[in-house]
């Protein structure tokens, strides 16, 4: 649903991202897709340069199309904000303007407990060449600035929109796990791992590998100590076995 | 420089973003342009598909075609990793390989801290098309994910540098220590894990352990994932090789 009314309404506990005097059709449907990579489909639209709806925008979004036909299309800023409870702005610089100013994640961690407080969130992104008016940050409750090489902050709106979303969706719990993926197979028990030292430490023995004599005791616990470092899953054990075996066999085959 | 030997070496206490098999010279363009926002700007190139140096990268890089000029050029991955010490592979999906997976952020934070401790790190991304094979990410200690929309998930090659670039400059802040006490030793390179992997494979080639035939190709896929995995000193290395020569020496006796 397309509207140019002045009050258009959040429908899901998410924020808005507000696209301010967008000037390029393909940069709009290119921030519609970065929002939909990290789950959010709310975009509002303020007085794009070509107007609206956008062909190029359309062609651009292939896969979040859907972003742009709920696109709401306001006249002015002021209309996308109606409903609104907080607005953060983004910018890249200073604008001598006296309001707090956020990082990605403090901003969206904030979002986050605004909307779960039952409050209705915006983020605005200016136009693609000089970004947001003194006059539109004014507007705002707070600013989100992201930490960019001074030397090179080159981010386009896209790739803006794409960082806001995605601390947006860390916001959502804790993703910062390590995990490891287990191919079907599970960690090895201390005496599966241990049963694979004594394997070892028997054929290497008959093998004449503990040598020179003196060494014996210091190499055995090197081994030892390897193995018990190693993070080995049951597959790992079991592979390990069955290259020592292999080897008897073939030394065994002569 | 543009070199095309087999040890590049990394300049600068950051990691290294590898691209491998890069299709269009406009991704690698925008990759080094996402790279240099968050101020990294060492890039290796594995087997560019339009070959190297590349026009069409050059043209989309603008502002940071410095990068591109510096890139260091390889042949294969082994050769990219030679110098590395761990490297993290970005994936999409699971890949049934038994291997710890990060969040991008958990992931730049674990790489901030082994670059303070002096190791060199490496970050893999895969093609366009159809990302990383399973035998690169088998060369790889870690898997990255970005948690995406499982609905949409399309990141392009640019976008995943960025956030992984992203993640680096956030790991800048806080760093938290974890050191290994290493008893005289360090930990191995690539070159020497490779080196160490490919000793095992062509022995036990030899001694018949890939069997039967349908099987090989896994057997091996899964003994370079687990070299790949274990953290391994240089003294671990020389002891796995003293072992499979050993076994050798053993055989030939009769």
């Amino acid at each position: 649903m397309t509207q140019t009314s002045s009050s258009p309404v959040l429908p899901a506990p998410i924020p808005a991202i507000v696209l301010v005097r967008p000037q390029m059709g393909e940069n709009i449907g290119a921030a519609a897709r970065a929002m939909w990579n990290f789950g959010l489909d709310h975009m509002r639209v303020v007085a794009p340069r070509d107007g609206w709806p956008s062909q190029s925008a359309v062609a651009m979004a292939s896969g979040a199309g859907r972003l742009l036909d709920e696109a709401q299309h306001c006249a002015d800023l002021p209309s996308a904000l109606a409903d609104c409870d907080f607005t953060f702005a983004t910018t890249a610089r200073g604008r001598d303007l006296t309001k707090p100013v956020y990082s990605p994640e403090a901003a969206m961690k904030l979002a986050a407990e605004k909307i779960s407080a039952g409050q209705r969130v915006a983020v605005l992104f200016g136009p693609e060449r000089a970004g947001l008016e003194n006059e539109d940050i004014a507007q705002a409750n707070a600013i989100v600035s992201v930490p960019v090489n001074p030397k090179f902050a080159s981010l386009n709106l896209a790739q803006c929109v794409l960082l806001m979303s995605y601390e947006w969706m860390r916001a959502q719990g804790d993703v910062t796990h390590e995990v490891t993926e287990m191919a079907g197979t599970d960690w090895a028990k201390g005496a599966e791992v241990d049963h694979l030292a004594r394997h070892y430490e028997e054929r290497l023995e008959e093998a004449g590998f503990f040598y020179p004599e003196h060494k014996t005791t210091s190499m055995k616990l090197n081994l030892r100590n390897m193995w018990s470092r190693m993070p080995m899953t049951r597959a790992d054990v079991q592979m390990l076995h069955g290259i020592l075996r292999q080897m008897v066999r073939w030394k065994e085959k002569g």
